[in-house]
Order: C-alpha cells, then structure tokens, then sequence
C-alpha cells in the first residue's frame, strides 16, 4: 500500500491504494467515480481513458505505483455534469452518440484531450486520435462520435451556438420522426448512468462478492467437487455448488416445437454431472471482497474425467460422437423446408445451376463494451430480486425460476441495471442471473458477480455458425426457379432457442426474392463449443450469406450485373417469402432503384482508383429480417394519468443501448399528443418486473413494432377515455371526480394480424407481421500484397417503416453495419486459446469502419405498425458482410465462401491457394 | 432492502438500499458523496443537510424507506465544483467561513435551499434559518458565514461581482496580512477535501473496519474477556485485546516534572487489569463491514469487578478513596507558586481583602463537528501508517510506539487526514491511533476506526476542571499588593500533561496584572471521569476565571470601575507575569484604552435598555496566554528550490482547521518574496512524518510563533544561498550548475530567546518567548422569569502580534470567543447519562452566539516573532466567559462563581436561593 498525492477532476487528495492497484479501479472502487469504465482491461478498448497531466492514458494499464505524484488527472465526471455539459457532452447528446453508452465517457474523454490541444481537427485527424487512443465503440459505427466531435469543436471555437446542438421543437408539437434526444442522452454522455458493475460497487456494505470456479475443459463427467479448503480461505462466507441449488438446478430452454428431440432442460444452473463446454460453472465462490473470492476459487478442488470434446457441428454428428446429453442425440432437431414444387425436376430443366457447398458463418462473438454483470438480494417482502443486462425480464424469470425453486412473479422479480452497456442479443438468453440468484438464496445477502472480458467471452453464448449448402436453379434471365438448401447449426451444447434459430434458415435463405420452389433441411446439433445465443439479425446473417453469395455467383455465370440479377427476382406483388408468406409490403424494387445510381458510381469509381496493389471492387447484398418472435407474439402496456397532469408510461421495453426509452417516449407521446401532453410530461416506467407488465424481450426488431403497438393501444384508450365532449380533455381531477379510471391497460399480438408459427416439415407459415427491408451496397480496396481488405464505403437503402426517431435508426444503422464489417473481416470465436480478448476475437476499432457511410430510407409505412414503425435493428446486420465478400470477389476474383475473409484466406486466394475451410457437416444427418 | 429511483445532483439513479438505511449513510457509502458530513448523526446539527424535493432535510434522520419515489435531491458535490463554484462557495472562500469545514457543505447546502426561496434575506432571516435547520459550527462563531451568505446572494443578485469576491493582489504582491484566501477553502467550500471518514470509505477492498468493546462503567478491575463466541461471528476477522498488543499496551504520558509521582504509563491501550473511566477500550472487533462488528462487539463476554468511582477531584482527594492506580496517590503533583514576598503579612496589611473559595471551572466539552477517526495499514516497506487527526505527529508516535512495540520514525509514521474537522485541542492526545495501528499489527490487514459522536464524547478526552480558592490583597486604589491561590485539577484517569496543565493555574490565575506577591498551590488528581486533554487556551479559562471574577468583587469592594481597577493594574514596564517573567510588549493599557469607549457605550446602552423582565448588563475581563510549549521549544522545516522553479516548503505544521496551510504559506511567501515567488509557486508539504520534518504539536498558539520562525528560517537560508552578486537570483538550474545545495532546513527554537521551565516549587520560570494579550467586552441580557442569558454583543481588543492573514485571523476570534460563550452559559460533560450529545452537551447554536461581534487589534511587532506575529488562537478563549459571568452580575447582581451559568442557577441567584455548587477540594492534600 502506498499513499499518493493527485488531484482529480480539481480536487486534491491524499489516498491510500494498493501499489499494484489500477488506476481506474482506484477511481472507480475506491473513489465511486463510476464513470470511467473497465470493459476490456487490457488496454485495448479506451473505456477506461482518462486524461493525466495532458495525456490520454489507459486507466486500466496505469499501476498507482507509476501515477506520478501530485498527478493531475481529470475523468468524464471533471469534464461535465448533467447540470453543467461540456460542448462534447451537448455534442454527443445531439448525435445521439451514447447509444449503450459504455464507451461515451471514454471517447468524450480521449476528445477532450484532443481539443485541448487541437482546436480545429479535421475528421480524419479525429479518427487517428481514437485510434491512437483506442477508443472501441460496438454500437455506433464510430462516425456520429465523429460527427459529435466536429460539432463541439465548433461550439468551442464560437462556430456554432449551443441552441444549434439543441433539439428544435417543431411548430406542432410533434417529436416523432425527429431528431430528439433519447432521455438517457444526458445521463451517458457524463458517465453518470449506473451500470452493472457501476451499481455493484454502490451497494450497501456488506454485499457478497461472487467468483466461478469454471471449467477449464470442454467437456467432462464431475467425478467431485471439494470446497473444504476454500470455505477456510478469509473472507469467505459460502461456496455454493450444485448440492446449495433448491430447484431443478437446470435452466429451461423452452423448447419450442415438440418435434425437437431435447427436453430443453440440459443447461445446469451449477454443472452436477458434467461438464458441456469451456467455463461452465462449477461452483461459486461468495466473499467479502472480489480478492478474497478469487483467492479461495483457486482452492476449490474439482475432480473430472475428461470426454472427447465435439468443438464443431461436424465432429458432433459423427456416428461415433459420444451424446453430449446422454440420451439426446448431438442432432436433435430437424427443420424443414417444402414451398412449392418438387425442386429435383426444376433444377434439371433449368437454364443455369449454381451450388456451393462450402458456405460456412463462423461463431460471431457479441462484444459488447460491458461485460456480463449481475446482482441478487431478497427484498423487504423476503422476494428474490435479480438485477441484470436481461433483456427478457419475463422470459428469464421464467427460465430460471424453477431451476432456483422460485416462482417468477411471485417470489422472483427481475429487473435491469439503469445502464445495459450492449449486448446485441446475447442477453436475449440468461446468463448469469440464475447464479447470483443461487447465491443470494444459499447466503441470504445481497449477492455481486461482475465478469472480467475474458469470463465474457468465454462465457456468454455466441452466435451459431452454420454450415450451409446452397444450389438454385434459373432461367436465362435470372430469374431462379428452384432453391436447395441445406444447414447444420452447431448450436453448442444448450438447446434453447436452437431450434428456432435453425428455423431461421428456412426463412432467410433466399429471402428478399420471390422463389416459388424450395426444399431442404437444416438441422441443429449439439456441441461443445460456445452455446448458441440470439445475436442481432439471429440466423439471417448466416442465412443471407449463403443466398447472397450465390447470387452473386449466378450472375456471373449468367453474366449479368449481380444488382440488376437481385432486382429481376426482388420482391413484386403476389410473390412470397420463403415461408410461404406475403411480404407486407413490397419495396424491395423501390430499394434497388434508390441504390442503383450509387452503385454504378462506386462501379465507375472503382474502376478507375483501382491499380495492381489496391484492388477495388464493389458488392451488394439484400438483406430481410421479420420483426417479432415467430407466430403470435404479443406486449402489454400501461398508461395512467398522474395527478399531477404527468402520464406514466409503463412496461417492460428493455433497453441495451437501442434505444428503448426514445422508442417508447416517442410511440407514446405521439399518441397522447392530441391531449397536449408534452415529452416531458411522459414519465417513462421500465424494465422492472417489480413495477411495469411484460413487454417481451427486446430482440428480433420486435420492441417499436409490438411493443410499440400495445403503447399505441394503451394511449389511445386513455386519450378516448379522457376526451370530453366539446374534444377538450379531462384533467386527473376531473376524471376522478366522474369516477373513471385513470390507468389503462394496452395490449397487443401479432395473432391480430394472422400471425402463426411455421410448420417444421415444411417451414410454411405466417411467423412475422412485418419485416424490415434493406439493400447493402459495400466499396472495398483489397491489398493484394497482404491480402488485407478494406471497406471504403458502405451504403444501406432501408425500409423500416415509418421512422420513429432518426438519430436512434440512423445509429442502428451505423452500428450494425459496422458489425457487418467486422463480420466480413475480422471478428470470431473459435480458438479458445486465442479468441480471448476483443483485440483476438477481431473487433473493428475506428480506422477498420469507413468513415463515408450512406444511409437512404424509403419511409413505406406499415398498416399494421405504431404510427407507420416496422422494426429496425436487425437490418443493417442482415446481409452487409455479404455485400463486402461480394466486393472482394469483384475487386480481385477471390471468393470467400467461409467468413471472416481474414487478410490470410484472401492473400492465399490471391496467391491461387487453397483458402482454408471449415470442415463439413454430413449433409442429411441421421435423426435418431 | 429496496430499490428506490432518485435524481442525485441532476444525475437519475436506482439504488439498492437498506430501507432503514439513512439518506446519508447512503450518499457516502454507497455512492461516496462524502461531502456530505455526518457529525451528531441525530439530527442536531445540519453536517448532513441536504435538499431533496426543494426543502432541506437532515441525511441522518432520513430513512431510506421514507425518501420519495423520484425526489430530487442536491447535495454540496451538486450545488458547485471545484471548477464551477457556486456564488456561495466562492463567497464562504472569500470570508474565511470553511475553517475546520466540516460544518461548511451543510450550511452551503441550506443556504442554497435559503437563497432558492429568498434571494434577498436579511442578516436575521439567514440566521433564523440556519437555526431551523440546526446547522451548527464549532469554529468560526458563525458570523462570517452570515457574511458569506449575504455577498453571496448579492452577487447572485448582481450587485458584486466574482471580482468582488476574489482575492485581489495588492502591488507589492505580498500577501502577509492580506485576506488571501486559504490553500484549502475551495476544497473545504465544496466538499472535496476528505477527512478521516471519507477517506475511510474510500480506502481499498479489503480494509477491515473496527468497533470497540467499551467500558460501561466509570472503575472496574478486569476478571475476564471472552471473545470466542464474537470470533465466531459473521465477517469477523480477529477481535483484538491487551493479549495481542505487542509493547508495553502503554501510551506514555511523557511525565514532564521529576515530582510528578506518577510514572506516565498509566494509559492503557486495551484495558488489561482495570478499566479507568466510562468508555475505555477492552476489546476491538476487526470486521468486514461495521454493521458486522458491532454485532460482534456484543458477543464479547467481559466479567468485571465494579469500583466506586470517584468522578470529581474531591471525591478522589478524600482519605480513603482507593487509588486508581494502585502505587500512586490519586492527588499525583503538585504545583507551588511563590512570587515576591510571603503574602500572609501583606494580606494583613492590604486596605481591602477580597477571596472566593468556590471558583469553578467544568469539564468543557470540545465538541469538533468531526468525531474522532483514524486509519491505519502497512505500507509497502511494512512500515505501520497511521493517519488521524493527530495535531502533534512526532509526539504520538513517541506515546503509542513503545505501547505498540514499534519505533517512532523507523517502522512507525504518522499522518493527518487532508480535512481534520476541529479538535481545538483534544487531539494534542493521541487518542484511537493505538488503536487502529494494534489492530493491524494484529491483523496485518489495513484498519479503518470510526466513531460516533456518543463516542466522540465520552472516550476522548476533555478541558479538566478546576476547583479553586483566589484572595486579592490591594490597597485603597485598586492596586493589588498580594494574591494568594489554592487549585485542584480534576485530569481524569491519565496523567498525561496534568502536571503541566496544573503550573497553568500558576502562569495564568492573576495573569494580565503585575501582582508583586503571589503564594499558593495546585494539585493534580486522578480521578474516574473523563481524562484530562488539551483544549484551547489549555488552563487559563480556568485560571482566568477566578482571577476576573475576583476582579470584578474586589471592583465592587472599592466601588471602582471595574475596567479601572484593571487599568490600574495593568502591566506596565518593569511588571511581570505571575511566572516572574517580564512580558515581551506591554500593550494591556493600551488595549484597555482601545476598549474603553465601546465599554462607556455598551454601559449607557444597557442603562438605557434593561427593564425589569430584561436585564442588561456589562462585563469586562484581560486574557493573556502564551505561545509554545514550556520551555525551550522547537521546530524544523525544510525550504527547497525545485526544478520548475517552484519552492517546496515542508513541514508538519498540524491543521485542525485554524489555517495551518494559510500560516506557511504566508509566512514562507513573505521570506520569499525578494526572490519573485508568488504564493502559487509555493508548494506545502505537511502533515506527514513521512515527508515532512517535526515543527511540533499544533497547540498552545505556538505554530505560527514557533514554527514559523523556523519557516523564516529555513526560507532565508534559500533566499541567502540564491542571491547571486548583482542582487537577483538563481534559477534552479544554475544553483545545481554552481553545485549549490537547493534544500535548506530551517530550524528555530524559544531556547535562542531564553525560555526555560517553570519551577514546580516556585511556578518562576521564562516559559513562553511570546505573548497573546487581550481584552474582552460582554454585552448580556438576562431574562428574569426564566434566567436565561442572551449574549447581546461580544468586543474583542487583541493584541496578537503583527498580523499573518486578516480572515484566518478574525476567524479565529470569532470562533473562539463563540466557544466562550458556550463555556459561560451552557457547555459542560459532568452527567454521563445526560452529557451524551451535541444538543445535551451545551454546544451553542447561531442564535445562542451574537451576530454582532467586533473585533479591535494592536498590532504590536514582535521582535522574536516572525515577521513581527505572535500566536493566536487561544487569546480568544481566555476569558470571555469571565466576561460574560462579570455581565451577568452586572445586569441582576447574580454573582455565578461556577459555570457555566445555566439558567436554572442564574434564577436561582435572582430568586434568592442558594446557587448550586460543586464539592469543594480539600485545600491542602497530604501528598504521599
């Protein structure tokens, strides 16, 4: 321990810290100024940059010992307050910048030093500043930080004013469709919004720290575990372990088609006779302090027989495989496909055949800024209360209730931190809620569990790859007449949702056109790699990378233009999506005409700046994803008026950064609006079991469309309860004194609009009541020395409806492209060894995301949406690596079927080697 | 436990709580918004003020469960930042009004919710509101806060300016008797300066936290301490007793006189054979979190055989009172005076005799707004780091170290907290520093020790009281030919200092006149109340009482003025102290004749005022006190050159809120200033054995007197050394290319001016090189229904030398006499069961303390003082209250002999009832 002189954000202190202590766990633990944040903790991520003595340093990789004394250092906490903000803060506000929010103190931090010593940077000088610093942004695409950046640089220079970076209201009133600010801006832009980890280290004394004692192996039988030793260890209250769990000890996939060969509770809460995949909890360790806990995991004593690990699809359907789940089969589930006419005959009689057989979209690891994080305490009425990043309030209580020998709703609440720093789906699953839970029940305290990066990657489900094959057959004008498929998805060895995701292949593949005749198969297999997750476009990205390579492949081969071959089978009135449906509207020509004339430029442009070493090309893609769960899915909603002319909003509309609170803030209010209730009139309640009704969970692009629709329904019975006859509108008194109610309750289903689950033979159904359209036009330069791709220019012609907030869509649209980019090129979860930190597991940093990003909407509203709304999210994540492997291929003829075209499988194209592929999956797998 | 949704300084939060958990425990423990203070923790005294929903609330009083849904609360770290002051905070800087600070976020807190609702209030209307709101300062007598109140609503209003309220450098650029604002008010202003508390909470992981098994009686012997079942409790880490102690378990009380027949090593660290007093410490529980050890504190079994308790001088002085400590007598010292000639004859030859024999002075609470608090933890060379309060450092490593079984300076240092919230002398005592440090000895692990204002009050230790008899012999014109006195000091169970607080009642009883001829005695008791400690102005408020009071009778014998009769007997050149030594300037006349036109005036005002139900009256009295420590007196400080041109200036120049860093600062700025150093360029080191050089206890106004020589010192010897031949001066970098030192240490002590101890025989002696002289003026009310006493006005001519900084000094005037007051009418602890908190302890609120305070100075240069200064702070707690007491008699003929002069006494005297008095001393022990 040492004593150190600093001064922080102007105050002078004398504080006692460890030597070896981080400097921003000392700000953060010690001092509570929270809004620095740890995400990466190795210096690879900027979320933790704070300014010392002028310089930007990692917060994370600065021992105390090294800070110099009398240090100045100033934090996201010294830049502004939420009743005093920098220009960066209003800038970054405006830009609708934060959107989780994780990494905004640390880029507004890097940014302030940047201007302190830059006050007029260019963009690119801005760029190679984060870079240089590190700053990682997974939500935004990097360039409304940008965007935030020039602006506030020119609000400190006098160029603009500070009403110019305020929200402007329009003459009616109406702040749907503009460019309001999402309410937690503020909050996020001065680090003052709580996180996980945030709220962890302000809870009251005396709250238990958690560390697992995780498999260090993929797959095992538990001979024993012996906590005798590690109970002994200081600090420690308990080690729970399977034998503390007083349920079923399992959470519940709820396995969704009864044809699916698991019984959907395979997935232990504490791992009890084996062990399925790498990190599996064993035991938890429950502490005074996280030191403590992770001294005693080390002297948790676990004896194991290790099994063959199955770390891919194909090496779990060998006949061989041992069944992970002893008495499941490794391929437990089977969708099918059936639409139209028998394909064989089809694709004899076509005019053109195209196949491949080697489409492969690896295990996409979520990366979110904010690793997993979770708390646990019974409450006053002695119910079990869990706060996490869930974004399946209900559904997780649901799942994990009967696993701990509670009941959801009634001795089980869940709710989310007020800050969830990402998650991009994989919060679509419970985590780690069903552990802090486990041991809060077993201690009774207040319990903590807060994942270092590594934990979160190893962890956390991850999204499933797919082995696909993939054949259609076509006329001589393009048009395809047949469709084969067939896909095997390692799903990881926990089953839920698996079976729906692979129905997603059945729905995606080929999607965008109106092909009348398909068949195929997908089938889902356990393994012992990562379990499966929902990740933003759940299966479409995989899906749609099969459809959209071979399209481009077809037209080659019939020599045509690969756009104009997309626009003869797009989507035209009469024609259905491969389930069989109607789209609910048909705009895909309309997207293709709004992009044709930037692909013709980007063609021209390409051509001409291409040479020997830096090959150009372009790519497009189309991209479809349905907004909801598949068949009826419904929300509920309530809106009462306040006595104090307020009107309270409630439900469960979680948010990890998309952008819950504008959506609900904006649906609501543009309905209550004839009522003259303004924004901040509307008191929004969410997330929180405790205190709003179920919206659903927030993934699948389903929250603005039927969440949104129960809000509409909600208000609109309040609003038609409380006009009065002359059209004015009661005041709460006067609706109180006539007796009428004051709250109401909305509620909506898709099963109002015909929605129904698809078949799982012949995967025909109505499963979605609307969908999202998009065509991804991608600009890449190649170096062919090092095989390294670069995208120079992404552009997305976007259906999603009518446009509920633009700032919140167009940073959707930012961010999932820049996914896309990191899909296409780089990111994976593979080598357990390697894939560990965001750095190996390929995540784009600022210089890796063009800057030039073109967003076009065609604004088709939706009958059946809010105010016009479709969903939004998924899209942009659809289909743009598939554009981008598409503009390798025009730029230099190499042919990625197997993402991500890492620099190395493209030089070897170049080179005229073999590119390395994942093994095969058997194709028709034997069901037992 | 419950979730509760706040806005927090513009920040929207969910937190976690405990339902009884208090608002303020929550802001600082959880959120670690210590700025603000919990002091009484019961709703007394505002350090806890903030404003939720608008109105202010106590934090301490406010259950979780009982804050609104959604209140909007603001603290001090919302109202301004160091970077961002509020109009009052830059106001309260301006006027000196943080001096401890502790006091200060709570009154900045209400007057934001004041100057919310009135942005025009007048001078009344703010004290009106802060005494509704309870908010109470212990240092600045409250004045300058209503003056920071005032400019800052004006600049709020904008009839000032920031300017106007901002420090402005004259054009010399010497701030030596400037208003400059102290180093440490903007941090103390806005709450960002962390005392021991603070930097509790915010110490790392792992630092364990203690509670004390205390003793519930007064005198025990100890049979047993069980700790077992307490060991056994839930995050317990050790419970400590003697067992574990690994020196002497003695703090040294560094017996000062070889006659003293105690040997000093009295003092327990943890009780082993006997407990001494009410709260003495048996046991410390070490726990993870406080609520855990106390919980265990009553699991520790003690088995004790009670005493009689002896809690009064004379009940210990009676012959067959046990001793306390077995082997010593309980009357322990004794300290003669004989001056002149014998005074039996010269009584006898006296034209008038005036005696009293039941002078009484009580056992003054020091009430700091901080209780008392202390860390301690092993560094990184294992060396035992104390931090506390400690306003001597090197002197309580000396008394705790043999105790602890380590050595002062080699693997023990000690520290002050960067805010230390008021001693006013109780911390010249090492209090809980053995504590914390056997605790981590025993431990090994960092320890945090705490207490709560009960604590606070009965464990540490208090102004001792003194019994006395005083006789005046003079003749026909007030000339006082002989004074005979008889002391005993009630010093509580702990010898230490009580020798050299009993030869105070020598240098101090008659001080201010030149009395020839002077017999008498003083007596040191052991008794089982609480222990004797420092407390400002050390022994004369004692001393001074009797001898103004007997002033005042002997006045009323002669039928003389009774600022006459002092003016009278003055010293004038050729007079001495009652020590035989000559006073270093003779100012008392002149002070006297500053005072007497205000005296002339506040007697025809309260002529003209008094009415028969409100009776006015005037009392006048001389307090003088000396500067250092008896004796030669040292003190040391280094001055060095650094490479940026700064000058460091290091020394443990203890604050506790009297203006240390302003006192260096000035003092090392004004030797400085030939070489161009501006204040800013001058760097403090304090407070730290480990970094800075012994200047010696801050106490007995020696550190401006003593310590500041040796700043001149060791800065002349720069200045020296960096004159080049033309008059100018090096730079840093010229110095080291001369090979010139650039570090000097300064050193100074009383013994170059001759100063040497009193003799215990004879109390003559050269004690202190300096003086502080001073007259006061008590303008009271007396309500003859109730005997109420209201202090209408309080005047203060002072000589304290030349003066270093006008705020720091009025200040300390202000708060000083605000504390006389205190001990005239209401302060005591004599009643455990009643003497248990601030509001039972008498502590004055603003309107007990008059708004009209004027404060006169002489400026008398003096010639060993450096740049002409004396010391301070304890003039103005000589004698006010003899003043006060003089008023009374004064205003209704109550003559109160005994204080403080409770209203029930003073009624009592106007009813004609015998006035309730203490049990007198036996006036001549037998000392064994």
């Amino acid at each position: 321990m040492l004593k150190k002189s600093v001064n922080i954000n102007g105050a002078q202190m004398r504080l006692v810290v460890d030597s070896k202590a981080t400097l921003s766990d000392v700000l953060r633990e010690q001092l509570h100024l929270t809004g620095t944040k740890v995400s990466c903790n190795k210096a690879q991520c900027g979320a933790c940059n704070v300014i010392m003595n002028g310089k930007v340093v990692f917060g994370c990789a600065t021992k105390m010992e090294k800070v110099p004394d009398d240090a100045i250092i100033t934090t996201i906490e010294g830049i502004g307050t939420p009743t005093n903000l920098h220009a960066l803060q209003l800038a970054f506000v405006k830009h609708g910048t934060a959107q989780c929010g994780f990494c905004t103190p640390g880029f507004i931090v890097s940014a302030k030093a940047l201007l302190d010593q830059n006050a007029n940077p260019t963009r690119t000088e801005t760029r190679d500043w984060f870079q240089k610093h590190k700053n990682v942004c997974r939500c935004t695409g990097y360039k409304p930080i940008v965007d935030a950046v020039m602006d506030a640089s020119k609000l400190l220079r006098g160029e603009l004013t500070v009403q110019d970076l305020s929200f402007k209201m329009p003459a009616d009133g109406k702040i749907w469709g503009t460019d309001y600010p999402r309410p937690s801006a503020v909050a996020k832009a001065t680090g003052t919004i709580d996180y996980g980890a945030d709220l962890g280290i302000k809870m009251p004394a005396g709250t238990l720290h958690l560390k697992l004692v995780q498999a260090q192996v993929s797959h095992a039988n538990i001979l024993s575990i012996d906590t005798t030793e590690a109970e002994q260890m200081p600090g420690v209250y308990k080690v729970v372990t399977h034998k503390d769990i007083k349920g079923k000890n399992r959470i519940t996939g709820l396995i969704t088609f009864p044809t699916n060969k698991g019984d959907g509770w395979d997935r232990p809460i504490l791992c009890d006779e084996k062990v399925f995949q790498f990190g599996d909890a064993l035991a938890i360790v429950c502490a005074d302090t996280e030191a403590h806990a992770q001294a005693a995991v080390e002297k948790v004593k676990v004896d194991l027989e290790v099994l063959p690990a199955y770390m891919s699809a194909p090496a779990a359907m060998e006949p061989d495989a041992l069944e992970i789940h002893p008495g499941t089969p490794n391929v437990y589930y089977r969708q099918g496909i059936q639409k139209g006419q028998d394909t064989g005959p089809l694709m004899e009689q076509a005019d053109v055949v195209v196949s491949a057989e080697d489409l492969f979209v690896g295990r996409q690891p979520h990366l979110p800024m904010e690793p997993d994080v979770a708390l646990a305490y019974y409450d006053d009425n002695q119910h079990l209360q869990i706060m996490s990043k869930s974004i399946g309030l209900e559904l997780h209580s649901f799942m994990i209730g009967p696993g701990l020998g509670v009941e959801a709703g009634k001795n089980l609440f869940l709710s989310q931190f007020p800050g969830v720093g990402g998650t991009f789906g994989y919060k679509f699953s419970p985590t780690i809620e069903a552990l802090v839970g486990a041991a809060t029940i077993a201690t009774g305290l207040p319990c903590f569990l807060n994942f270092d990066y590594y934990q979160q990657i190893t962890y956390t489900g991850k999204r499933s790859p797919f082995f696909m094959d993939l054949k259609y057959g076509a006329d001589k004008n393009g048009k395809i007449v047949a469709m084969e498929s067939n896909w095997a998805v390692d799903h990881g060895p926990y089953s839920e949702f698996g079976d729906l995701l692979t129905l997603r292949g059945a729905q995606f593949i080929g999607a965008g056109y109106g092909i009348e005749n398909i068949r195929g198969a997908g089938y889902t297999v356990a393994t012992n790699h990562a379990w499966g997750s929902a990740f933003r476009a759940y299966g479409s990205p995989q899906s749609l990378f099969a459809s959209e390579t071979l399209m481009d492949m077809l037209a080659e081969k019939l020599n045509m233009d690969p756009l104009e071959l997309r626009y003869v089978n797009a989507y035209r009135e009469g024609d259905t999506l491969p389930s069989g449906q109607e789209p609910e509207v048909y705009s895909m020509t309309q997207l293709i005409d709004m992009i044709r004339p930037k692909y013709v430029a980007a063609l021209n442009a390409a051509t001409a700046a291409s040479t020997p070493q830096k090959k150009r090309g372009v790519g497009v893609s189309v991209g479809v994803y349905g907004c909801g769960l598949d068949g009826p899915d419904g929300a509920e909603v309530w809106a009462e008026l306040l006595p104090n002319g307020q009107v309270q909003v409630s439900t469960n509309w979680q948010d990890h950064g998309q952008g819950a609170d504008m959506g609900l803030l904006a649906t609501s209010h543009e309905t209550l609006r004839p009522m003259g209730v303004k924004p901040e009139d509307i008191k929004l309640v969410m997330n929180d079991m405790n205190l709003a009704p179920a919206g659903g969970p927030a993934g699948g692009s389903r929250s603005q469309f039927v969440v949104g629709n129960a809000v509409v329904n909600a208000c609109e019975q309040l609003v038609r309860a409380m006009t009065k006859q002359d059209g004015t509108y009661m005041t709460y008194d006067e609706a109180v004194a006539k007796e009428l109610p004051t709250k109401y309750v909305g509620q909506w289903s898709t099963a109002s609009a015909d929605a129904s689950a698809c078949d799982p033979d012949t995967g025909q159904g109505k499963p979605f009541a609307s969908y999202m359209y998009g065509v991804f036009l991608a600009e890449v330069e190649v170096d062919t020395k090092t095989g390294k791709v670069r995208v120079l220019k992404m552009t997305l012609a976007a259906d999603v409806g009518s446009i509920a907030n633009k700032t919140v869509i167009d940073g959707q649209m930012y961010g999932g492209l820049a996914q896309g980019v990191g899909l296409a090129l780089s990111e994976d979860f593979d080598d357990l060894k390697r894939h560990t930190d965001m750095l190996h597991c390929g995540i784009p940093y600022i210089k890796d995301i063009p800057d030039d990003i073109e967003l076009m909407y065609l604004e088709t509203p939706r009958d059946l949406g809010p105010h016009g709304a479709s969903g939004v999210g998924e899209l942009p994540l659809t289909s743009p690596h598939a554009a981008i492997s598409n503009a390798i291929y025009n730029a230099c003829q190499v042919r990625i079927t197997q993402l991500p075209a890492l620099p190395e499988k493209v030089l070897a194209g170049l080179q005229g080697k073999d590119i390395p592929v994942a093994t095969r999956p058997v194709k028709d797998p034997v069901m037992l």
